[in-house]
């Protein structure tokens, strides 16, 4: 079977790209003495941490605990940066393999001490890296006291086991020029913190970083031991239009047929919201998504089930049935939307399933919980 | 098992409200003479296909191969608003039961040959609905010319049979006041469509016509049959927005846990896009969400696992650990994200699974087709 017979919309991954992209990250991180620890949100399959894992990451990051249940098939070392915040989360972190080392990043007393509880009452440890705010606003905590505070709880309490920061620049998108001011704030961000640590006899053995845009800057962060970028795998085109990656290392796209063109100066396809993900660039530039063989040509409008191309910017006119590949904005919340993707060494060649295990939320723990 | 016991992201159903939207509905359409033939595109579910059904519906309306396999389990009328411009979902359609009669929306040559061809094959005969623009310029003919054309065929060939008109007006956004005249402009369209095919001895039978916002309106469109909402089941913060539902009219809504109380004038919540679609409004009032109970409280930003609930309006100041429900913008590719949802008779009593049948792609047809 090739890609003319795959059914669309369907994602797609250029294999040997993504390998190289892959190779490059981890080329990288070795290169500068830093742990890669990719993150498999963006991909979400056994397949794809299988690689990471064989090209040198030293474990896995992920966000809920149906891909920490999935990822621990393969790894022993897993990274939940996400607080735990329900008995029901913590419960299935604490049925984890007991082999696998599980890592927590959480930013509160109230996020640790009920995960710390439920570790000690079965015998389990959780690794604890506090977060903190590295300038995005999301979560981490602001004052150094208040990380101080956690690390010491997690280092006193049974079930607890402190091992360091974690922070996610997600507000700094390298490589503009004028983003690594925001760099240099949070290198001496993260000095203020791990000397108060230090200070506090509390070092920091694992300092957590992350984030594809700015992973190519990882070594100008003093004291960063891990990066945990997880879109790089793919590329999308918010990353390609900040020039963080180039056009030959986009290795996934949606797979779409054109329905319509019966509204002059566009083609419709088949690939919309629930195919390719509505979000906007963070940049302010217009579009859901471009073509992978024609950048000129972007996706104007999403509704649920059709795409609207704009074909203002090209001579080009398809007809319906005609078949487009379609680079969307933000490739994890697209990949998130596949029921599975297909593979393909060579765009004219064999395609192949790659099935997505970490997807979903799985077996809802209320299942198994007696609250 | 109650809402607490819930693992969080999780999309939550009030039935009664859910009954109540889809009793107002049907009572309408009933009230003036118009077929109602809802869209499950935002449901996915059979156990609302079944009460739509038993509420009065003539048949359902779907936009996928997937969607059109699950909805003959229940009906035997299936409108495809959506052409299959695919032979991978044109056999799928084929291969439908042959007791359930489906109609097909579609709006050029090159999408109903293939399918009357298909058709004729295996001696099933397609009902066809030739799509106009209402306004949107989405997809639809422009022309009245075409329309003739393209009903001469669907009339002529084996395999087809000439049902009526589609159209989508996404456009209206009733009940804003000058939304009126958009409406008036499409009755005036809808009429000379009519009068076109009239003309050419193909009385349009069926007049399809849908969409949430218009659906009060629709008895104001001369010549109107049927009507497609989809949203209006369940309703969401645009449709609100808009004064076509009233908060009590709010039936479906994410329930979220906070995770992070550590950045200022914030709470963050572990339903992120991946959970509530990142979906602008189209009215630019921003915002991807709002609380059900606390519609001052905004969802200002959406990372993939987060999402940032705005405190600057309230004086309420949630912990780590507490529940909300969250208001989608847009509640169809919200219950997308899910893989299944949660309902309850009352929102303090027991809560039962509502499965989604109708997600996904199904089984990839290019499995069982030989190209």
């Amino acid at each position: 079977m090739n890609l003319a017979a795959v059914e669309t919309p369907a994602g797609v991954v250029d294999l040997p790209r993504a390998r190289d992209n892959l190779r490059r990250a981890a080329a990288y991180c070795r290169g500068h003495g830093i742990a890669w620890r990719p993150h498999v949100k963006t991909h979400k399959s056994l397949e794809m941490a299988r690689l990471q894992l064989e090209f040198g990451a030293v474990g896995l990051s992920v966000a809920t605990p149906h891909e920490a249940e999935v990822m621990s098939q393969v790894t022993d070392d897993v990274l939940v940066a996400h607080p735990p915040a329900h008995p029901s989360k913590i419960a299935r972190l604490c049925a984890l393999p007991t082999e696998v080392d599980i890592k927590v990043g959480l930013d509160s007393l109230d996020a640790l001490r009920p995960l710390c509880h439920a570790g000690a009452a079965i015998g389990r440890t959780f690794g604890i890296l506090v977060e903190f705010d590295a300038g995005l606003g999301r979560t981490g905590v602001v004052d150094v006291d208040d990380a101080v505070r956690i690390a010491e709880c997690a280092a006193s309490l049974p079930g607890g086991r402190f091992d360091g920061l974690m922070f996610y620049p997600g507000h700094i998108r390298i490589p503009r020029r004028d983003q690594h001011d925001r760099l240099a704030r949070l290198a001496d961000r993260l000095r203020r913190f791990l000397g108060a640590l230090a200070e506090a006899g509390l070092p920091a053995h694992t300092v957590s970083g992350g984030s594809t845009p700015t992973l190519w800057d990882s070594h100008l962060l003093p004291g960063l031991t891990e990066v945990r970028p997880g879109t790089s795998i793919y590329n999308d085109r918010d990353i390609l239009g900040m020039g963080a990656a180039r056009r030959d290392e986009l290795a996934f796209s949606v797979l779409a047929t054109v329905i319509s063109v019966a509204v002059p100066r566009q083609a419709v396809v088949d690939a919309g919201s629930k195919a390719i993900s509505k979000e906007a660039l963070a940049s302010g530039v217009p579009g859901y998504g471009m073509l992978l063989d024609r950048p000129e040509v972007t996706v104007k409008a999403l509704n649920e089930e059709h795409g609207m191309l704009d074909l203002s910017g090209t001579e080009w006119r398809p007809s319906v049935g005609d078949r487009v590949r379609i680079v969307p904005n933000h490739v994890c919340a697209c990949v998130n939307l596949q029921d599975q993707l297909w593979g393909f060494e060579n765009e004219n060649g064999a395609v192949r399933p790659i099935t997505l295990e970490g997807r979903g939320r799985g077996a809802p723990a209320a299942h198994r919980l007696t609250l």
